[in-house]
């Protein structure tokens, strides 16, 4: 007999359960009593003063039979809550554009003790590498990054992305003991026409008895039955009360989301206060750095719904214990015997301010500053580092034809993600549509950077406001090329030329002249810097911006969104224009 | 590309999903619409008038949008309620007596879908082979038969069983897309000890993300502490308020119990009041002919909450969903779009009467009688059949000897199944104790049954009111070696001999002659016959054991039990006396 098996693949060891039960059982001491807690218990909603003793990673005993126990070393927390570890239950780290470590150093403080993340920005960079990347870059955090596995890489078949995650590197992935399952299905129209390979990507989750992730935007009625079939057993993209309701009425695990964009908790928190909250789990989606800096992460859901007047036990459960039991997590998510001891200690609980947290019973922060020592960041490969692989390009790339005709032209819709189709007259010079600062009509282009179809889109937009030079990002959703806005073809092509040398990031350019930048070398996508340190670059970025007359507010972030051709109304992606709605690429002009 | 594998462990496939797709569409009909029902949403707890529209074996959609669906075949339901089918969490099947299609027969027209079983008592007998029987025995029923691996075989080091269960042999039948966990780990010595093969076996579960099941009858504090850790995720042990409580707290998913032994409903019924009554199941441990047949089984549960006063949609979800989201079940315990099509009619929610039952689609059951194709019972195996292998036993097997001392005798605890351990002076014959219908003191013997050790443990009990004559069985928990209680030596002699004959079961004798009997010849534990057979065979045999003196009701029961070495005070197994106490052998008389 070999005891082996059992330690392999479980959350915890034989030794380590064995130590749980021999200080339960006051055999020996445990490593740590934390004393005189208002312990708060997820399951049955209610608060316990009590002590809490710890045996390793594990909890060994909760409540008056560990009063006064043995233990190494003894804390007293003064009548502070003690609450689970948060669990955000969806969330795209590379939106923060920091490493997970770094990721870890801003969310642990605030009591996020684990993230069910889904790589898929980077998987459409740099396919399973980078997804393994991924897995690598966030072992041995105080955070637990669980993964699932992305559904949906490309996300059109209108663009280039740098790899594709077929129905064979899902399942291939599907047995690592990190993932917990199939990343949001996000081809509705792909499911709801029975697309075999995508119900296949759905249902394969299954049978490694791991959950697939839902992603269905104002659906319902018949449709939404029909994409529930295909088995999702979440959603995160509810709205409104009456959206959440009729999805949790047909089986789905609400997943209330309040990200840096899409802010959805106000319009659901009445369902917090019904009876089956317990189908209710918090997520953060995505979150950028200076939002997660300031707001925090799934923390500032918990901290939110309790200013809502929800009771700070079902706050929290929703943002830790139900999410644990939605992706089927052992151990997780609640203070009881035998759980892996993640923790926080909140000194005021109507604030939700933490003051200290443990990760699997070790000091892991205090006073808002991690206490860890992080592993360093692992050897990224050639996937990951100089992911920014440009066609020859030159000035004469950007030309636009439709000398004399209108022609047509995105345009931001103020606060949205959405954008409108409007056609207009163009400037023309020497018999190409230039851009037109008197009437903010600025240069679009998408390079296809993964050097592989080396195509090049070129459009109009406005509503930047921009009046001169340049902004390019590597950030472009989802398929992450290099998407450039600009009032001058030279300055265009100045910024491409310095994310290629950077291996990615944002760059603004006026007169040839880089004025800021926040490079990304990470796939395009992220840095090996700090957190702040990115608010900092991103901060001159926009100030350089608005210099150039940028009146939007978070221009890179409009930018990474204009390529992302599953909203409406008009896009560019490296093939060019696409009409969202007829799901096609246009010609910049009338079609004949 | 291959779309094999995610059919092939799913619990549907791809051509199924997409079946109920296209009818959740509109582009083909569905197989069956339900119209007019009160649609209970367990989820919810809200009850919709609404129609169901059924694809194939799964659910296409629910609701407004289904009204009036194009069907093959339309079913008024008349304003009688639909609910999911009922799911028992923990359940001996062999209890029943008969095989899993009988045991089908008698529950699913009561509106139980599904059962988690713990073939524990097979294992004993035939171990592996026994398990392999009972999963083949339950293909093909309009009952979903899941099971979980008995962790405790043999139960005791004091017993001679047929077979053991080790780690290796758990670790094997886990990936069985049937099995969903670990069952019920009884050792709780051993695990509060920290014996790290009790713990490697409760551990194992997990790394195929299934559960391991708990056994931890009137534990608290410590204790409890030390044996949650082990990683068992359930008890259905709790008999009071303040133990379910603890429980539920302490993160364990609380089943309820309505055997036909213990009951304990009625007393944790306020539980099921709380605000987390989403963590509470129902189950039925075991059930005797009679009681499946005058009560049902799972379903008399949801009846008698619902008769005490609970919402009949939270009694409900107790029976279906809650237990369906312990046991990670996909598609189950919910009506809702792409759940598996297990639906129950039922006319009178107050008394939960059901009229039909729906399994995957398809009509099992109508006004109390199954309507399904049974299969038909797969071949048993040596293992199976001619389980009982008696050693070569006389009437000198059966003699006690301790003239002229006092000795030990178990007594009966009337309405317990605990026994008391008195001392007695025992009547002497020729240098040796006997029986005494005098003093109603009758002997017991104990012949392992399973041809290995082949030893006979006698001994005496007071209690039956046995006048003359033998009863014997060879259910005898744990280890189901042959219990025999009798006045006469011969008599006991024929009966241990009948049922070597019969290859198991019950039996009464007198005067050499068989008065009744019930062969069991699957394992020595169930009959091929149907469940109504068995009733009549059992009521033979107890009116010919009341023929004999017997005073207490259920006498074949009482004997099965008083073999059990881990319930209080004194037992007897193939061993000879067992002290339960001391778990130790002990002699007939004093020690020296």
């Amino acid at each position: 007999m070999t005891l082996e098996p059992a330690a392999v693949r479980a959350s915890v060891t034989v030794d380590e359960v064995k130590a749980a039960i021999d200080t339960a059982m006051g055999r020996r001491p445990g490593t740590r009593l934390l004393q005189g807690a208002r312990v708060m218990n997820v399951i049955t909603y209610d608060i316990e003063e009590a002590d809490v003793l710890l045996a390793g990673r594990l909890i060994a005993g909760v409540g008056a039979a560990f009063a006064h126990a043995d233990a190494e070393e003894t804390v007293d927390l003064g009548g502070c809550w003690l609450v689970p570890g948060l669990i955000d239950g969806h969330v795209h780290l590379e939106s923060s554009l920091v490493a997970p470590a770094e990721y870890a150093r801003a969310v642990v403080p605030r009591g996020v003790t684990g993230v069910a993340c889904d790589p898929h920005e980077i998987a459409n960079v740099a396919g399973t590498a980078g997804i393994g990347w991924l897995i690598d870059a966030s072992r041995g955090l105080p955070l637990d990054v669980w993964v699932t596995i992305p559904s949906c890489v490309p996300s059109s078949p209108l663009e280039t992305s740098g790899a594709a995650i077929g129905l064979t590197e899902i399942a291939d992935l599907m047995d690592h003991p990190r993932v917990v399952g199939v990343a949001e299905l996000m081809d509705i129209a792909g499911v709801t026409a029975g697309n075999e390979e995508v119900l296949a990507k759905a249902l394969v989750s299954e049978m490694f008895r791991k959950v697939t992730e839902g992603h269905v935007p104002a659906v319902g009625g018949r449709h939404l039955a029909a994409y529930l079939a295909a088995g999702a057993a979440s959603d995160h993209e509810s709205t409104t009360l009456a959206e959440g309701l009729e999805k949790l009425r047909a089986g789905c695990f609400l997943m209330v989301r309040e990200g840096s964009v899409s802010r959805n908790l106000d319009a659901l928190v009445p369902l917090l206060r019904s009876s089956f909250a317990d189908r209710i789990g918090f997520v953060t989606d995505d979150r950028f750095p200076n939002d997660l800096l300031d707001e925090g992460g799934v923390d500032f859901l918990v901290r939110r719904a309790i200013r809502l007047g929800i009771p700070p036990a079902v706050a929290v459960r929703c943002g830790s214990w139900n999410t644990a039991r939605h992706f089927r997590l052992p151990r997780r998510g609640a203070i009881a015997p035998g759980y892996v001891a993640d923790l926080a200690v909140v000194d005021d609980i109507e604030r939700f301010h933490v003051r200290a947290v443990y990760k699997g019973g070790r000091a892991a922060a205090a006073d808002g500053r991690v206490q860890w020592a992080m592993p360093p960041l692992p050897q990224a490969g050639a996937a990951m580092r100089g992911s920014v692989k440009l066609p020859d390009i030159s000035v004469s790339s950007f030309r636009l034809g439709a000398a004399g005709t209108r022609v047509r032209c995105i345009r931001l819709v103020p606060g949205q993600l959405l954008t409108e189709q409007i056609w207009i007259q163009p400037r023309c010079v020497d018999g190409t549509a230039v851009a037109d600062p008197e009437r903010d009509l600025a240069k679009l282009v998408c390079v296809e950077r993964h050097g592989t179809r080396g195509g090049t889109g070129v459009g109009l937009v406005t509503g930047f406001g921009l009046r001169g030079g340049a902004l390019a990002s590597t950030v472009a959703h989802d398929h992450h090329n290099l998407m450039a806005v600009g009032m001058q073809d030279g300055d265009l092509l100045v910024a491409c030329r310095r994310l290629e040398a950077l291996g990615g990031g944002f760059v603004a350019v006026s007169g040839g002249r880089i004025l800021a930048e926040l490079p990304l070398p990470l796939g395009g996508l992220m840095t090996d810097q700090p957190l702040v340190r990115v608010r900092h670059d991103l901060d001159a970025l926009d100030e350089a911006a608005r210099g150039l007359g940028v009146s939007v507010p978070s221009p890179f972030m409009i930018l990474s969104f204009l390529g992302l051709a599953v909203i409406p109304e008009l896009r560019l992606t490296d093939f060019g224009l696409v009409d969202v709605v007829a799901a096609r690429v246009v010609p910049l002009g009338a079609e004949p």
